[in-house]
Parts: structure tokens; C-alpha cells; sequence
């Protein structure tokens, strides 16, 4: 995609612009582990910080939402990027800049942050406040701690690629508030309450079994091409094996829940690579409540690949939902 | 000051709110040494972090600053947090939100962060990049280190008061712009890039000079006052020494440029209680080329009070300039 943003101009939105404000290939500052380009900065210590805007009218319009539930999906969704790094959430600052006409109640907005901390065992410690001149603005960093964080940068030739959930469910959710519809009650509460998959990404590490590992936040293939991209290989995805979300194709259709799976955005499952045999499905399966599939292999050549039932490969736009460029 | 926002009806602006936030009373999360309530959180490992907003018509209007300036100050206020806690800046993640019309260049807005990141050793490790519906919103976290962090709790009865640099500077250059003028060139200077007082912490600490200490953002009596709260003690500032920026004198005449250092906002400079004879004025204000001026004691009696030339004392408005409640 390209973006024209006054001098800087973009061909992968606004992971260049990020890329660009941290300049990359400088020496990373005494005391930090891993630094950008991941799901979120490494500590000495073991601490893990991430940073996750949430803004009015681009990520969520308070028409959708409560205003209960826009501090929930917002902190949640910061929060699946410590589950991406197999960390433990400990601390939540919430930044908030909030119209002062009465039109958001920050104690609702609060208690959703609150709630989506407690739901992993977190706790907010700290944040700001502003009046906005309109727009509801959220900023979430979140802090955990893990002796080994995953990083997306370890998948191997030969790795099997996994994700947990369904998918296409944002994106199918999206659509029925497009149409001016509601979503399915089951897409609606997905939707405002994501489910950051903490406990499952701490069990997977502690068994040593993701190699590499992300969460979906920009769509399906544009997740498993940053694994690609960080880890230096490619990445086959087996497109009749993606687990589509059974709701986002009532509402979609088979192609275009597929589509979204794959590029959509903001599932926030876990989407990692294992060598083969190693993640004991039903174990997991059974005592995190959550699917987990198979849903392609990582291989030596670069890029990602969707294969179809016959075999057929071809490219895949990795494109992804992108706040930055999206209109 | 009373401030209605939605449900939450709120007597001291925005801290209550934060306060509120963050569930004061009850217990920090494992790992957590220091949370709410000061400048910054304290992790275990000697990591300190803080969060600062700065949103556009409320912290500023890009009418009065480039955008590389709006960058500088954003990050050089949210290091100044850290001086607050006598910590070292190692790194600062920024989350931008940003309109993608052209009018901001967020390529330069990023050239002020990381200018303002490296004048005090730090760099940019990461961030969030989102479009916005109108105005520039962008959070700074900071993070550093330190041994020692100074806390706003440690003020006793028959400690002095302690500020660097000179005061009043900020409402000085807002209220230039607000009359349609350009401040003067030093004000102007000082405003758009202020100096974070790490070193000059950092050396205070060292010597174990500064019981509590607090960064210039809500004025010397509002911060005075924050001092005075968090460690169960009361404040005399002595009028006549509260060091005046004469070029603020200069633009808003004795008495307003006084009430403007005492209730102004977003000086940045150090405030620190020590005990007596402990600060090494003139090796200090060489190293650090800043003046250090005392302006006043504290005292067993709660409370934040003005003492004029005669010895008179009145009890002084906390205020504040409070971005949440301000309008």
C-alpha cells in the first residue's frame, strides 16, 4: 500500500512510518533485550512493553460500543500483544485525551480497562489525562514479565504454522455496523470483549513450543508475513484449513469471510510456528476452551503462499488492515 | 476545582480521575515496587516509567510550534518525569495518531522526539502509529533506570524547598501567542524545547541530597502542593524568592508573572525538598548551568502557604494549569 505522508512517503504504511521513527539498525540503548519490530520491547529483567492506540472513528465509533466496552476492547487488545510474547500481564497506563461535553464517561471507559486487566491478572498503575478538542483518544501500555519471550523472529523451514480461534470475526462484525445493522450477539460480544490469549501463550512457552509467534492483529497473512519476514523464511497458508468463523461467513459468504480471515483485521488470536508434533492439541484445546488448527508449514523461500485445495499455490496480498492508511 | 465529566463528578480535576483509574488503596501487582501517585511507576529491576499526553489545542496549537518543535516538547516533557524520580532515560516509546491530510509531518514530529530522546541519552524503541479524524494526539512513554528512585513522599518538617532554573516561562509564551504575538526569541526557545534537569537529578540523587522532588508541570504551587500531600507535611513558599523568569516579568508584569510561576504550568524544572545545607549551589549550578534558588521550607502543618516580605502567610490556590479541566 502506499501513503503519502507529508515528506515521508510509504510503501508498507505505517510499519515503516514506526520503522522510521525508531531508527532502525541503530544500536539498541544499554538495558533493552529486543526492541522494535516485535509485538513489544524486551526489558532487562524480563519485562515486556507494548503500546496500542485506540481512536474514535478509526478504531472503534462510539455507536458500536459502550463506552464500557471501548475501554475493555481497547485494553485487550493491548494486552494480546503480551500474549504474543508469552508474557504475564502485570501493569496497565492508560492515557486517555476525552471530549469534557459529557458525551464519554471516563468512569465507564475506566472500569472497561480495569476489567480487561483483572481479566488476566493485571492491574492499571498509572496513565494520563487530557480534555480532547473532540474525538475520543486511548492510548494502552501494557507491561508484563516472562524469562522467555517469543519473539517472530524463530520460525524454521519446516515448522508447522498454528493459530488459535476462528477468524474473520472483526471484519464480519465491521460489516453488519457498515450495512447499519447490528452484528450477531455472538460477533457483537467478540467484538467488544476480545479475549487476549495469555494463559494459552503461557502454557505453549513453558512447554518451549512456539518457535515464532504473533498475535492477529493485521489479518492472518499479514501476521504470518511478519513471522516470514522477521524469521528470513516463507510461509505456506492451506486455505481449506483456515478456521473461519461459522458466524463471519453467515454474514459474508464463504469467499469473502476467507478474505477476511486472511486480511482482515483485530481476530487477536495467537498465531504461531511449532515444530511438527510438538503442541498437544487436545491438552490445550480442552483446558484453555479455545480451538486450536494447523493452518500452514513455514518454508525456505521467501514471502507467503496461500495453497488451495488442489495444491495450487499463488502469492497473497499481505496486506492487513492498517489504521494508518485505511480511509 | 469542579469538573463534571459524565457520571464521575470530580473536585481536583484530572488526578482524582487518573486516581480513579488506577484503584487507589489497593494493592500493587507483584513487580510493581512504586505505582500510582508520583511521577512515574517504579518496576522491580530499577525500571521507572511514565506516560504524558500531548494533544493538539489543548497542550498546544501547531499555529506556535514546527512540527519537528511539537515532537521535541512532547518527549522532552515526559523526560522531565523521569528527572522527577532521579531516573536515567533509556528509552521512549511514542504513539502518534495523526490526521493523514499532509498538514502534519510526521517525519519531522518524529525528528523532534528522537532529538529530545537523545539530548538526554535515551532513544526510541518503539511505538503506535494510527491515523487520526482531526487532531495531533500523541502519548510519550518514557522509560529509564535507577538505583534510587526519589519519590514525592519523603518531604520532613525543617527541610528546604529547592527549584531549578528560572519559573513562569510557559504561561509567559502562551500568553504572547493568545495576544496574536510571537514571544519573545528565549521564551519562545524555552517553550518549544525545554530542558529535561536529568543530569542535574541525577547528581542530586547520587549525593543523596533531595527527600522528595517533583517536576514544574502544574506550577510551583500546585506541585508544591503535591509534595506537601503525598508526604503528610505543609509547604512555606517564600514570595520574594520565587525566581521569576525576567523575561516573563517582562511580557506579563511583576504580580502576573509571580501568580504565572506559582500556578502557570509546564515549566519542567526540579522541585525538591533537602535537608538544610545540603545542596552545593555553586558546584551544582556550574555543572548544569541552571541557577538553584530555595524558596521555601517545610513545615509540620498540612497545606501549601505564601509568605510575603513582611512574614505574612496566606494560604495559596493550589490551581494548577490542570489540561484536563482547563478550557
Amino acid at each position: 500500500m502506499e501513503t503519502d505522508v507529508g515528506a515521508a512517503r510509504c510503501r508498507d504504511g505505517k510499519f515503516d512510518l514506526i520503522r522510521a521513527f525508531v531508527g532502525e539498525g541503530e544500536e539498541l540503548p544499554s538495558g533493552i533485550v529486543l526492541g522494535p519490530g516485535d509485538d513489544g520491547a524486551v526489558l532487562e529483567g524480563g519485562w515486556v512493553i507494548s503500546t496500542d492506540l485506540a481512536v474514535e472513528d478509526v478504531h472503534f465509533r462510539r455507536g458500536w460500543l459502550t463506552d464500557e466496552e471501548i475501554g475493555y476492547r481497547a485494553a485487550a487488545a493491548a494486552l494480546s500483544d503480551l500474549a504474543a510474547m508469552a508474557a504475564e500481564p502485570v501493569g496497565v497506563l492508560v492515557s486517555a485525551a476525552v471530549a469534557t461535553d459529557g458525551r464519554v464517561d471516563v468512569a465507564d471507559v475506566q472500569s472497561g480497562v480495569r476489567a480487561a486487566a483483572a481479566s488476566v491478572g493485571a492491574r492499571v498503575i498509572g496513565g494520563d489525562l487530557s480534555r480532547s478538542p473532540g474525538p475520543l483518544f486511548l492510548d494502552l501500555v501494557v507491561l508484563g514479565r516472562t524469562e522467555r519471550p517469543v519473539s517472530r523472529a524463530g520460525a524454521r523451514p519446516g515448522d508447522e504454522l498454528w493459530v488459535s480461534g476462528t477468524l474473520g470475526t472483526g471484519a464480519a462484525a465491521l460489516r453488519a455496523w457498515d450495512r447499519g445493522e447490528d452484528p450477531l450477539p455472538a460477533l457483537r460480544l467478540r467484538f467488544a470483549r476480545p479475549v487476549p490469549r495469555v494463559a494459552l501463550a503461557g502454557d505453549l512457552a513453558a512447554a518451549g513450543v512456539p518457535r515464532a509467534m504473533v498475535d492477529l492483529s493485521d489479518g492472518l497473512a499479514g501476521d504470518a508475513g511478519h513471522i516470514a519476514a522477521a524469521s528470513g523464511a516463507g510461509i505456506v497458508i492451506e486455505e481449506t484449513s483456515v478456521p473461519v468463523d461459522p458466524d463471519a461467513r453467515a454474514v459474508l459468504g464463504d469467499a469473502e469471510a476467507l478474505e477476511a480471515a486472511l486480511r482482515g483485521g483485530e481476530d487477536f488470536e495467537l498465531c504461531f510456528t511449532a515444530e511438527p508434533g510438538t503442541v498437544e492439541v487436545e491438552t490445550l484445546q480442552q483446558r484453555h476452551s479455545v480451538r486450536l488448527t494447523r493452518v500452514g508449514r513455514v518454508t525456505r523461500d521467501g514471502g507467503v503462499l496461500l495453497e488451495d485445495a488442489a495444491g495450487r499455490r499463488r502469492p497473497v496480498d499481505r496486506g492487513g488492515y492498517d489504521h494508518w492508511s485505511e480511509t
